[in-house]
């Protein structure tokens, strides 16, 4: 019997940090010793996990001892502090943060994409943001029969990307706007209710905004494509949970829309919708709550001889966060890598 | 002093032709004999107009004698039946419909983009699609100077495009999410609220819909550019008025974020708002009742190195619809081309 694997969670308050733990359950991942950890002022409160319910405790520089696996989702700040102690106290650390992804030494890990590159970690693996996994996991099976050149991706991003507090900002000014009563405009610069806002994360120099440039560097990293050309405008939706993408690729050999659908329905976590003419296609509503990366819309775009255009929906919260880095420890796990401890 | 003109409104009942009215009366037009017609069923309902309400007639076969313009904004096969008829009374006809956009002897008008179209017409001129509208204001004084060869548009766009009953399903979804109740799904194939749908229209063969082609279509035919190479996705969101479009352009000749700017800023019907660092960049809830193409978000495309990427937004009941349609009329009246009536 394989033994049991310990696990702490960094952020299990948070959006993703409890994802983390009700993934961890559906899988049956074999969890040992779990700890619920977040910052002082979520000390003794207590986060759903299996029948019950485990306390959570502020991180503290013991917190990792005896971890195999840290699995964090803090602000990136928060992730620069705590994630090399985790793994200085030997967890492997799947971090969800921006602080590690384009760091050289750090592997940037999607299972179904590059799993390879998750064993040359030095005690950090970073997950990507969840525009760009979903972006790949359906771009990938496309790009290695017939190398993607350029990529042009416009977003549908849901409020959860941002967490709890613009979730709840969403459902505040719905609630508002059908009383007629006033409304607060807080997480976001603009209200998010019966609107959509074409900003995502600070702006740059050159005019794009931190989510369109993760979106671009990220996928280069995880497609090892370093100089592809890829451009994104990411938009904020009034959708819950689920990210939307219009993607435009063009690709080195002309292929049709029909020999790209059956490469997507064979590829490792996608689940192709497409029968448009019967109103099938992917929705962020049916995508909320799943594992697979959904694509419909496709076709051939008729503004590029080499170009295929098609739709990417995915639960941003799980495969887009939780669901993958809980991936990244399987995959470590299956192939005999378990944490240092255990190779020591 | 110059003489009253003439209208008739057909589909006044309807969201655009409300619209056509305000309009009309908001801009001073020089309205004679005023007559709102619609169905039957809508006979004796009345709509309002200035400070008062007028009566809605049903359509007739001589509801046109004596009309100076004929502004139609009814279902494709509703103005296939009446604008013939009302330009064989003597009438401009302006139509807002699909019928006619694509037909070769019917000027299709942006009365910034080609006006001198517009005196082509046999009787009938007609109005772009909303999402074509607010993209041809925006990328023609680009295109004069520097040709697009390529265009890819990921629209965002407003139920109001849908019509009333599409507003009064998003309202009334939202509303019973609120309360936590039961609610229809009807107008759309899918719930719209909290939700994205990538389905405008119809769909044909090559996997595009019927908006998609027309954003197509119309932009190629008002650009006089039949082979210009588009393609887009477009996505309904919940969102009550106000098209927003996620715009990629490649240009025969490179240019700068700062050059595209500048023309944008001199160019008639287009407002720039472009302070990212600020949040200041076009949005739809903003543009609703405003006249402008909203133009921001302009960055050199990182992706192609003669590209431009930007988001363009406007209201799509008044720039994208009425507006425009009385904009066309204002044309042929400031170039003294009025009405067969006046030139016979």
């Amino acid at each position: 019997m394989p033994r049991k694997i310990n696990i702490a969670v960094l952020g299990a308050t948070g959006l993703v940090g409890r994802t983390f733990l009700r993934i961890l359950e559906e899988r049956h991942f074999p969890v040992g010793e779990l700890r619920a950890l977040a910052s002082e002022r979520s000390e003794g409160k207590l986060v759903p996990f299996g029948a019950g319910e485990i306390p959570v405790h502020a991180v503290r520089e013991d917190s990792f001892d005896g971890a195999d696996f840290a699995l964090i989702a803090v602000d990136d700040s928060v992730s620069r502090e705590w994630a090399p102690k985790a793994a200085r106290a030997g967890a492997v650390v799947v971090d969800k943060s921006g602080a590690w992804r384009m760091d050289p030494s750090v592997p940037l890990v999607v299972p179904e994409v590059n799993p390879d590159d998750a064993f040359e970690h030095d005690g950090i693996i970073a997950g990507p943001n969840c525009s760009t996994i979903q972006l790949v996991v359906a771009l990938a099976p496309i790009h290695r029969v017939n190398p993607i050149t350029r990529i042009i991706v416009d977003s549908y991003q849901a409020v959860s990307g941002t967490g709890s507090a613009a979730v709840e900002e969403l459902k505040a000014q719905n609630r508002a706007i059908v009383k007629g009563e006033h409304y607060e405009i807080d997480v976001y610069p603009h209200q998010i209710a019966l609107n959509v806002l074409p900003h995502i994360g600070s702006f740059s120099d050159n005019g794009y905004c931190s989510e369109e440039i993760k979106l671009v560097n990220e996928t280069r990293k995880i497609l090892h494509s370093p100089d592809m050309a890829i451009s994104a405008t990411t938009v904020r939706v009034p959708v819950e949970v689920g990210h939307s993408e219009a993607v435009h690729i063009e690709l080195t050999h002309p292929m049709t829309a029909a020999e790209v659908r059956d490469l997507l329905r064979a590829a490792p976590g996608v689940a192709v919708v497409d029968d448009p003419s019967g109103s099938q296609y992917p929705l962020p509503l049916d995508a909320a709550g799943r594992d697979e990366v959904f694509v419909g819309r496709i076709r051939n775009d008729i503004s590029h001889p080499h170009g295929i255009a098609m739709w990417i929906v995915s639960d941003n919260l799980r495969k887009g966060a939780a669901l993958n880095a809980v991936q990244v420890a399987e995959l470590l796990m299956a192939r005999g890598a378990l944490p240092s401890k255990q190779r020591g």
